[in-house]
Parts: C-alpha cells; sequence; structure tokens
C-alpha cells in the first residue's frame, strides 16, 4: 500500500517547497491538475530535475489528444500519467500506448463513470496500470466519497492496481485501507495540514500498520 | 456564424506566430489543450496581453475543481473556458458560476457523451453560453465526425449557442454550416496549411457566403 499526496493549489515554488517537506515520507508526489493548468509541465520537469529520485505523477487528465498529451508528459518526466475513463476507448487505449513506449505507466480516472464496474473491466483489459476510483472534489460537499466505489471494483479488476482518491482524511482512512487498494491519494488533509510532514507521517504510519496486520 | 481557430501542437511561440498571421481574420483564437498542458495558462495570458481585442477561448477541458480552475483561466484572460460535458453537473454549474462572475463565457465541449441530445438539454438548462459537438481527436480517423450530433441538438438546444469541432475540413464544412452552428471550429486544416492566413480567409469567405443567402 502506497501513499500519494496530491498537490492542487500551488504555483511551481509552492509545489517545490511543499514536495520538500514530504517526500521522504510519501511514496508518490502528484502534481495536481491545477497546477499543470497554472503552470504547464515544466512544473513536473522543474520537480522531477530536482528530486530525480521521486516518483512523479502529473495529474493531466487527458481527454483527447492521447498519444501527444501523453508525451509531453512523459518527456517532462512524469512517471505516471492520468487518463479520464469517461473518454473514448480509443484515448484511454493511446495513452497507455504511449506511456508504455515511454517506459512510464497509466493511472486511469474514474471520475463521474456512471457504472463503474463494467468500466474498470474494460479499462484493466487494456492494460492499465491502475485504476482510480475518485469522487471529484466539486462533488465531496454532497457526502458522496469513493468508499461504495472502492468496495465495488476490488473483486472485478484482476490486472491493474488499484488506487481511491477524494477527500480522504483520518474519519475514512481506516475504512479506505480496509478495502486494500495500492495507492492511496491524500490532498488538502497533507497539505492544508500546519505541518504537512507531520500529517503525512501519520498517514503513513496509518498505512505501514496495517501491512503488518 | 463564427470562426474560430484552434492552435493545438505548438509552444507560446508558435501560438504567438500564429495568431499574428490569422487574428483579423477569425473570430475566436483557440489555445488548444496541448499548449495549456505544455505552457501553461501563461500563454494565454501572452496572448491576451499581445492581441488585446482578440476573443480569447482556453480549452481547459475541466472536468473538477470547477471554480479554482475557472478563476485561473479567467485572471489569465480568457474569454471563453471549457468544461466537459461527461463531468458531474456540480462541475459544469461551478464553471459557469465562476465564469459568470469574471464577466466572461463558458462553452461546454459534448466530447464522448453517449446521449447528446439529453446531455445538451440538460445544460442547456444550467445556462451554458456554449454547447459544443465534438468528435475527438483520436477517433476521427475511424470516420466519425461531428455532423449526426450538430443535427441531433440543433433543434433542442434553446438557449446556448451551438459550435461545432473535429477535424472539420472543406469535405465536410458546407454540410456543417447548412445546420447553423453559431462557431465553427477548424484546427489543423487552417494551422497545418502552407497559409494559414490564405486557409482561414477562405474558410472565413465561405461562412460570409452563407451569411448572405
Amino acid at each position: 500500500m502506497r501513499l500519494q499526496i496530491a498537490i492542487d493549489m500551488v504555483d511551481t515554488a509552492g509545489l517545490m517547497d511543499l514536495t520538500s517537506k514530504v517526500w521522504k515520507i510519501v511514496d508518490i508526489i502528484e502534481v495536481g491538475t491545477p497546477v499543470i493548468m497554472l503552470e504547464g509541465l515544466g512544473a513536473v520537469r522543474k520537480l522531477k530535475q530536482r528530486f530525480p529520485t521521486a516518483t512523479i505523477l502529473a495529474d493531466t487528465k487527458i481527454a483527447d489528444g492521447a498519444g501527444l498529451e501523453t508525451g509531453y508528459a512523459c518527456d517532462a518526466g512524469a512517471d505516471i500519467v492520468t487518463v479520464l475513463a469517461v473518454s473514448d476507448d480509443q484515448t484511454v487505449r493511446g495513452c497507455i500506448e504511449e506511456a508504455h513506449h515511454h517506459g512510464r505507466q497509466v493511472l486511469v480516472d474514474l471520475i463521474n463513470v456512471s457504472d463503474v464496474i463494467k468500466r474498470a473491466q474494460e479499462i484493466d483489459a487494456m492494460g492499465a496500470d491502475y485504476i482510480c476510483v475518485h469522487t471529484a472534489s466539486d462533488v465531496q460537499s454532497t457526502e458522496r466519497n469513493p468508499i461504495a466505489d472502492l468496495k465495488k471494483i476490488s473483486h472485478v479488476v484482476k490486472n491493474a492496481k488499484i488506487a481511491c482518491a477524494g477527500g480522504i482524511n483520518e474519519t475514512t482512512i481506516n475504512t479506505i485501507m480496509e478495502n486494500s487498494p495500492e495507492i492511496i491519494i491524500i490532498g488538502s488533509a497533507i497539505t492544508n495540514a500546519d505541518d504537512p510532514a507531520a500529517a503525512a507521517s501519520r498517514y503513513k504510519a496509518l498505512m505501514q500498520g496495517t501491512r503488518h496486520v
């Protein structure tokens, strides 16, 4: 079980600052969609140059132009690139092919997919590295969380590893860990903490506890 | 009927160069998703600074974080921001609210929506400024084009204006014009032409001919 920190609401300087605090604790550094939108993939490039041994996920949320955009992200140094599961199969497949051509990986994001079981099975068959159940930040206020979707797909995905994202915090992490996703993605519960390194360490310790149960 | 040029496969310098050639001919300059991914919204900011009277669409393809990301795009100078119709209603509504708060507009992109009639009606009711039928570039090779979707939604959208995108060229533009979208979006048929200004002028003349029929 790995811990991914999602860093969303910063510029490149803020991304560097937060990463410097947590990169030895967490397993994957996610450069969030808003950061990429604001700063471009240059933010990923600079992060990889400064932290070459860190595993970096670029949350590109690709919806079209799969080969081109995945290539851009890989060239910038992303280890993992994301594509939307609501995209056409050709787009998902195109991202997987291009990333694997570069020796990198793809996380397919189930955000706003209505039939997660069917789509997760389809995407699993396409050769995705990770399939992510994800409650959009825009709907978290309506008491939706990714646990139900995580339970639904846990037993149908055979090859890909499962990731879980969407407002995860100390209230929900135990239930999520019980369903054994490979990656737990935590954003504001770490990035908005007074001491992000301490918060990251707490979540990591919780997850390592589970590993040894 | 307005002509939008989609500029996709360039860096900021290429964006400036292409825009300088066509901005007096076309009605809307689209900063494509790959440009934003590569360069960030700084590309939009620089374009607006250099061409302050041009109407600029930032093809952000927002899928979550509606208020934040729309705010970023508006702050950068985008006149029109895009959101994916496959997103949650809260995301689409959040983009519309934020853009209107800034006095800007939203184009909702129907890319990969299965029931375009139902979704177009829902989005029309949410107050979108533009609804765009759009065949993904990743699937254009499979002989899909936006004409069928354009015909389907033309009579059900009551308030929003309709845009049409997806591999439009000299073979398809006449059929598209017959269905009277407000905006016709053309990418590579202009940007890859030996003389992009001449190509833009040809499409614009075709569209103006229709206007006077």
